[in-house]
């Protein structure tokens, strides 16, 4: 996740992981003191550019001491290196007025079950987090907490697998009110669903916080990190992202990267250029689509046999087997309602093309 | 899941669809009725052999009414229908005294998004699991309810995707005190992880209720529903097993099937009793290695760094990063530790030759 | 692959499997005698309409009889059906004028290599095809043979697996002048390669006979044979069949179906006039692609510096390694020459829009 | 795939990249001068030790000079720069009695088919690797030529597939006595078949010429060159190998490594002995299987229908459809042949434990 952002470009917005803006010294306080000599700068240039900062995070997977985990490391010493890289990270994301903090978990996971303890793992990671909370309020940040779902790469496989694992996560160790997903959709893709699949389950329980807005290539098996230049993509994205009321204190953030064959100055220009196009492609075709309101109106159609006293009783919690045992027997055989799906699938080509 | 019991195979509980022991009749009284003669007759078996029922289940993915759905269907005729559904074979359950009743929602998904309102669905599925929670209470039933995770198939993307997504569901809808996960191994690898992953994570969290018994095709993407042969993979599901100390209510359920090419009637002993032999040799395999303690001991002290004062504090929710920082900075760059992956397996497989 | 055609949706061709238009008898000449009836009336109806036939093609994967192969089948008297099968359905083909005959071997693979020798099966395999290549010469048949490759499904391997797997099996067997491909763009996405991939393969090599326009779904591991409703898909197969100079004998095909849940009888209307809509909106962007010259040009400039006496003596078999060593040591130090990925995929994008 | 031989691990033949023996000069004539002053030395050792180079090979992929393809670029200089690097590695070869000479394609494939003309580029790396055939005539090498076929990775395809592909490709240049397939199964296994296919696949056609001994993680996407430990696949491997009398000028090289996180030294002696041990296992129970006739036994016998004169008479080409159908109508519905593949796997366990 290389810092994507330029004033060239037009874009209001940066983000950074700390070693991408300040390398480690060569103690905690020397890579301390480097941090904050950098973030001196990064906030000067803030001032004199209007550019904002996104997000910040700290890498804890590079880094050889990460390799057997950060927080969910076996050794308490490394563990304690996570912690203290962290608080680092968030101390500089408070001083640069940062609108998130994200934390992506590249080796929170396991390489093979036979030499780890899972429930440890994730007590270390709950018990870690919960600790971030704290810190947080301490400091008086009022950045969003993000998590970002991937389901393994390079660890073989990640806790924070997916949109729903990490929603789960959280509530098993009492997280749910203080983070929200920053999701990336070609790590869904990787996960096994549909490209927009996790922005969606983010976005239905109120969960989504943030954009990755990379593509990845449905033929291969590992993160491309590619930009999105398929407007049927982007159109599904900012259609969920319209309908929640936009991203509040999150973005849209280019973690892609131009083919490592693209070795042209230019074709960095283009492939931005292209990617950000590709969204506001996205976001005009589905501005179309709610103010048409066929589609969704036909979603709410085919779920208004729920809109009775009945229905009510069942959302509210009151209501029993027996009551629509009942029910079932009064109305018999229920109809046969097409799903529609070539229909659907029609309307929403049209506002592609 | 057809019902895999025998007296000539020697084993002591079965299990059973409605639908496969007792056909629909022409309206749901009728089809209650016939429901009830079957289980007369079949509790006068289980009373004339001994043989127990293991659990019993709704079919509601195989009739067309359900190809929507069932408790989350667009449709409240049909939801009722899978509520009367239920109840019939909630009672039946009971009326057998079935150790577990088993929830697998084949069309419990979303075959596109476009004509899916998600919320909306995980919503009727909560409230209907919370009926069936009130209900099991009212008739004072005192079997395990059990949900089967499966990523997809016939669906697109299934709900109860895997055990994590299963178990962050209960979380959210309050379920978590109520259900447990029936996990088949190789709906897991359908989902993207390792045979043993559900099993796995299940077991750590006190969530595995029971277990198919079944092996997949790592090269097919559907699910194939084959026999497992590979002592690997039964020692390490039955290692979970023995370390939980047993499926107390659940037990091992073959819902696997001959190769459709096998067709003497030989080709079904030789498959069961193949599966069943790889299990005990897997069962053996593990009480070995529980014995020796080896990869235990390894594994375990590989965590004892957090034996500490600090570590119990962490774990007590008592921690703050201020003091691991602290803690980082006294003791400096961490040492490396290897993960020593390859003595681990070279280790286990000494367990299975 | 169920016939798909009608003088309704204004299609000039149909295509049909053996068994879908005339059922089996009670023996191989009752057999005979029903397929000769209904291509009378076959026949007749093309006489009337003037809607011609594409190809014609046996079933030879659904009656269980094939369940362990059709012409790779263990046992020679099933192989002797296969045959049999065969000379019938070539026979319908030249009776209706057929442009084209089908062969897809569903079960000509193997579920297991345990019990299959797979040297004999692609020896059956191949003999079987060239018996074919003789009697369409003893006939008098003028139509084109095609072979559809698909990795799995029922087979566990497929020995048509893709495109390059066949064209390398003709070769090996002799059969390269007499066989086309006919390439079902989901079948190649099974396989691991792009939507396109065999279109591309056997285009460039003069191999690709004609095309089954279906899509799949890239989440599932199954083949869906949905329609394609991406113009960004039918545009990039298109392109290949425009640069080829069309299909010549070969059509597209809708080997597609409606969702299951697609019930309504306009749903059928609607999923066959988008799918054609979708590969005429592809047709029009292959061919303004074609008349800018512009993506063409590029790659055409790519490969030029081939254009030279260096460049065809390689082509017309006669370099050498010493000579390119020396042009190596002469020239130094190759340049940087970008792949520019993204600008094509962005000019290839604004054909789409 | 790095050196992987050792004195210390008793091991007769070691293999080498170019560049991992001998870094490139600031010229081709530097490059050339290392590579000899390096193989001096080499054969030197190679004397005093008695251990043997199994293979060499150039390495045409880590180097940015050849991103977009070494035989397969599109500039004519970086193909030139092939040519002489594989024309130092073949005299390198000579110069130290290598068996054999390995050619892995790694970016001889596309990252996008827009920018690419894939019939140029497989007429450029057929025409290559002609001048290879004729430069090793020219030079009395004997060594065995090989390819190594993966699937991807880096590219997005490589022409190098798989076994079939290559065999086919082979084919379509008239390379088909002048190389054999060097099969590492993992790669087997990226490309969507069983682990040993590729190996059964050469075997049976006389083309499998080497081994790579590495192991892939089924749930992973990317080569993670693992050793493998399961002695179920090392016994399928050699099982092939024992058929087809030995790897003859081949074997067994492991292009495999530690797992990043095995950081200790005594971690290389488990691996590659575990590593080794397991082909040994694999190797006795092979050969058990063989020896006892049982399950090729059981193979032999399924196709027997096949050993009659109209069996002879199809294998040797004379075989008509005509004949084949009447011999289907005497012989009537074929009976029906239980595939038995469960008692096949039963069995062939009975070999493992």
């Amino acid at each position: 996740m290389p810092p994507s952002s330029s004033s060239n470009l037009g874009v209001d917005y940066y983000a950074f992981h700390d070693v991408d803006a300040a390398p480690e010294g060569k103690d905690l306080d020397d890579t301390q003191r480097i941090l904050e000599s950098v973030t001196d700068k990064l906030l000067k240039r803030q001032d004199e550019t209007g550019v904002k900062l996104l997000w910040a995070t700290q890498n804890m997977f590079s880094h050889p001491r990460f390799m057997n985990g950060a927080s969910t490391n076996p050794d308490m010493t490394t563990f304690s290196w996570a912690c203290a890289k962290t608080k680092m990270a968030m101390d500089a994301g408070l001083k640069l007025g940062a609108d998130n903090h994200v934390f992506w978990g590249g080796r929170e996971g396991y390489m093979s079950l036979l030499n780890s303890d899972v429930k440890q793992e994730l007590d270390q990671m709950g018990a870690f987090l919960n600790m971030v909370v704290d810190y947080k309020a301490k400091i008086g940040a009022d950045y969003q907490l993000l998590i970002e779902p991937k389901p393994r790469e390079p660890c073989k496989h990640q806790y924070d697998y997916d949109g729903q694992s990490v929603m789960g996560f959280c509530r098993q160790y009492g997280l749910e009110d203080h983070f929200k997903t920053n999701v990336e959709p070609n790590h869904t893709t990787l996960a096994g669903h549909e490209f927009e699949h996790d922005i969606m389950i983010g976005s239905v329980f109120g969960d989504l916080g943030s954009i990755d807005a990379n593509s990845g290539d449905m033929m291969l098996g590992w993160d491309t990190d590619q930009f999105c230049y398929d407007v049927r993509k982007t159109t599904m994205i900012m259609w969920y992202v319209l309908k929640q009321g936009g991203l509040h204190k999150g973005g849209l953030n280019f973690d892609a990267k131009n083919r490592r064959e693209s070795s042209d100055l230019e074709d960095f220009f283009i492939a931005h250029i292209g990617g950000m196009d590709t969204y506001a492609r996205g976001l005009k075709a589905a501005a179309a689509i709610i103010e048409d309101g066929v589609l969704d109106g036909m979603v709410e159609k085919r779920y208004s046999s729920f809109d009775s006293d009945l229905g009510k009783k069942l959302f509210d919690g009151k209501g029993t087997l027996e009551e629509f045992e009942a029910y079932a027997k009064a109305q018999g055989e229920p109809g046969v309602h097409s799903g529609k799906q070539e229909l659907y699938e029609n309307i929403f080509a049209e506002y592609i093309h």
